[in-house]
């Protein structure tokens, strides 16, 4: 049994890994820490957890994530390189936040404001190389949600050489993205029946990590205009990514890169023709659901994916890391079934 | 291995059947059946089960259901009995439909407006004596959502003798209660942002259903008001049950009865003084929360429970009984923790 | 023109009130004041009212709200006293706060833990007798909007002496009923496909007014046992209100006194007979929609209303009450369309 | 007075022309129709519609709808010349279907795979030249919902020369668009909870009139890639549309551009720098909400509009035009405050 402790519990992220991991076969659940709720019992802030209801949040120190084969870090920005320096080099750090997804300083002290941690291997199997890297990892950096969402629906056309190197994203969320921090625009009141985006002008963090992404796959720069929408529901992403053609590509041959990049993924359904993703289809899951099409007369390739936030998007992508890391079957404990409707 | 059979699988009940048997680790899954809809592929109809996206619905016929050990009948109410009268005594059926919940003749044709088809086994093994009665059953009849989430509130007042044979209960239900068919007034558009009751006065289907168990439970007939409203939410039943305490009942009598009458119970969940159950906390899983509380001024016993109508009651209530039926450890397959948020 | 303040404006009942004298052609605009958002543009925070973008929130102060005919107060509980202190006796004050609801003041201090401010008149005109305590008044206390949607389903009931003094009342609400603070149990994430119930057992802090309504009704104490039911929708209040019905009376005798009762009010709405009431048919309008049913196996009376607890719960019942202590016609700028769907 | 009549009202766009012009001051509601539901009361198919509780639906036929004023067709596709020649060149017609928005014979029989009916006076006032068309007006194309957020979010920057005509459009609407029709896929239990989009690849039958439209303003063909979201809600439509910025335009220069384009439009908002538009704060209202930026690192130009899809997005919008055609003061009986929240 491997033995995991998540620090940063009581959140939305902290919460899905315990969902999670309480459903693997291979694991058991060891500290579970927060850092305001540290004393409360896990039943009155995450009353889905029923098996963890007799638990108490602890403190996240040092000391309580000592004795883990994995610890899971599912804290605020800024706060991972800390606590991982903690623990020992044997010891699998899957860290859920920012810190150590991008690789160049700069972009990271654009977008975030403070010093760059570092780098560690990224949480995304599916793109290329992306396993081998995550094989024997002692570090991993967990992707962002819109950048999971959007990665996964465009690599395969930058891969197969099909598109313009200016991606244009619009990805509308589920509020759950945002955290449990108690925001006023955040309140049920002001997000059911209402839509708004924000992070418009390409000021969202993300935005550099899906460039990075897309960029390595592409061999040269990609530029990309995102723009998140928020939408009234607790979960999900359906991301709306398009990019100019390049000169003769067909449907046909834009659907074969597809089939040919997704063929042996486990979680990426490339769906029938005529069939578009919904995010209700893959909520609580681990899949990603597909869709792409030609738009002739506009010239551009259009991918529309859907996935869970926090299941692919975060805690999901996360355990699935850590299984390839550990060596242990990649779809272990990961649902790909959704719950629908 | 098991091998299961799902009828009706095209809508609500069945989908969410399939979702639990997928995660089922002693059943496979034959037969998947449907009316209008066979033919067509379910991953059109059920986008959500991606490992069945390669399967096409069959027809509904006893040559189809034929060879199963098990099979779920998620059927409109009047064609249980039929597709029953076709499969084997050996063959273990379980019936989501209302057909064989009655045992009242009258009642049945008072409600329902046609001749009575019998009574099976009743599938909610948390009454007393629920359990024995389905130890080797080969017939089931899985409770409605609505009877589940009430009788599983008040059986302990009754069964306790703390209250007057009178029950008050205001059920709040998703929407996925009122089933898949295309109705005006289920539209999204209309649900969004609206409540609204229905059957008001008695004449819901459910409430004969109700007043037969709690009746059994307190030894005489009790009365049932019962009042569903429709809220905007795809799942979950969140009922507020109250009745009269009987003179000098307690607080601490009234707890003490329900931390009793719950404390070997797998799936039903007593919070902890203080804390509301949601809908929310439970979603996908077969879980049961409850508070209960003395409102001395008006004199009356209050019980809310919160379930999944889709699981706790209707799918994860039939698995339950199956796995008791067959022998099987009672929580196989079962999830405890809900998806949320 | 009536030249008009609000006091507490940057929240729901603020803006709400703002949304409605906006549209309404007898009366001007003047002070808008806030407490913590005091100095903050009134688009950045009521971004729905237009026509007040270029103002700004000022501070809460006897200077700034002097000068006006009328002050309505949607202030946090126990502040309008001395407010209204400051305030002329010639300026009507109406207050949408509970300071001044409540005759009794051990109810009062049973259920806020303070001392009773005293006791204005009652500004819910279609109870008996309601509109006499309005005209020419210079206080007025605005009913809470749980009290308002439940005594405006039952009071004809016991009006017409047709039911026992005993009410069970479960009313589910939207989540603007509970303000615009930021509280973590109010995030989107948290009620979006959530429903749960709150002040159960009777401490809610409506239910002694709708018992005081109730009782002056009947010419008798009674009892109410009320829960409120937090669902998935911005606005909007549906009560479930029942009582057991006295003998004798039949299905017709109970239609002929809502009938009765509701002959001459201009913002009820008895449906007609197999319609049930929807919150959605309501939003933004200061109607409210009733239907009645007996249901004589349980032998209760069951009544569900449906308002918009923002406007006729709120701030439409405000601006009724102002119209009538004014002499202007009552229906007077007050919407009795909903926003549909 | 001016007499209006409806034909079409029991669907979404029929019932919010009710509800505006109930509420405008300078007409009278004369023939209400409908096709399946003639014969029904209104109050049964749009509730919320108080004052025409009393009338019934009747048939949409030249009898009943001679000797009106006006008469709005909220019919569906290809119904509209029909009716329309059957009334008098005197009569206004206005029509919300899509039958005369397309001056392009052949786009719209590629998109609509009918016969063309022909071209009317467009709509949409605050395109450039837009009101003029409509003074005086006897036939007046109401645009449709995507199309007025869009335009009216792009003109600005094609009419001031400063995008390339390349658009990309993701437009997330609520699910009123839609229509009453009940379809599987638009039941709430699917629709909560759930984004999708559809029309994927350029094939909404809005985007040729969003180019028809950009193009007239840029003075060249303009194309579009148009992808719209179904997100869980009745109302509103958020687009982020987005085009490449010609060299040298600056942060500046586009604000001037859009606050020059907006000065005098009594309906179009341009929000403060850093506040982004929410449908939720334009619901029921004719306001269009809007906010601009420019992304340097993608070169893009961002315009994020939220209306409300019934509203300005068709009922407001036709009353609009009424006004305009009619010599009325344009703003007449349209609310420019949301109800929110």
């Amino acid at each position: 049994m491997v033995r995991t402790a998540v620090a940063g519990a009581s959140g939305y992220a902290g919460g899905e890994l315990l969902r999670l991991l309480l459903g693997h076969p291979g694991v058991e659940i060891g500290a579970v820490t927060a850092a305001s709720n540290a004393g409360r019992p896990v039943a009155g802030v995450q009353p889905h957890l029923g098996p963890l209801a007799g638990r108490v949040f602890e403190e996240t120190t040092p000391q309580v994530l000592a004795g883990h084969d994995v610890v899971f870090l599912a804290l605020p920005h800024g706060q991972s390189a800390a606590v991982a320096a903690e623990l020992g080099e044997g010891v699998l750090v899957v860290d859920c936040g920012a810190d150590f997804r991008l690789k160049d300083a700069g972009e990271w002290e654009r977008f975030y404001g403070s010093v760059h941690a570092g780098t560690w291997p990224y949480g995304l199997p599916e793109l290329p190389g992306g396993r081998e890297a995550l094989r024997g990892a002692r570090r991993i950096a967990v992707p962002g949600c819109y950048p999971t969402a959007v990665s996964l629906a465009l690599f395969p056309a930058y891969g197969a050489g099909l598109a313009e190197p200016e991606a244009v994203v619009v990805a509308a969320s589920g509020t759950s993205g945002a955290g449990k921090a108690a925001k006023p625009h955040l309140l049920g009141s002001e997000v059911m029946g209402s839509a708004s985006a924000y992070g418009v002008g390409g000021t969202h963090r993300h935005t550099p990590e899906i460039a990075q992404n897309l960029s390595a796959v592409a061999g040269r720069p990609v530029k990309v205009s995102f723009t998140p929408v928020l939408v009234p529901m607790p979960r999900g992403i359906l991301a709306t990514c398009s990019a100019p053609a390049l000169p003769g590509v067909t449907a046909d041959a834009l659907r074969s890169a597809y089939e040919k990049a997704y063929a042996d993924e486990p979680f990426i359904q490339l769906l029938p023709p005529g069939q578009q993703p919904s995010t209700g289809a893959v909520t609580g899951s681990n899949a990603v659901h597909v869709q792409v099409a030609l738009d002739e007369a506009a010239g551009r390739i259009v991918v529309v994916s859907a996935i869970d936030n926090l299941a692919k998007g975060t805690a999901g992508g996360a355990v699935q890391s850590m299984n390839i890391a550990l060596g242990l079957p990649e779809e272990l404990g990961l649902p790909v079934t959704g719950v629908a409707p």
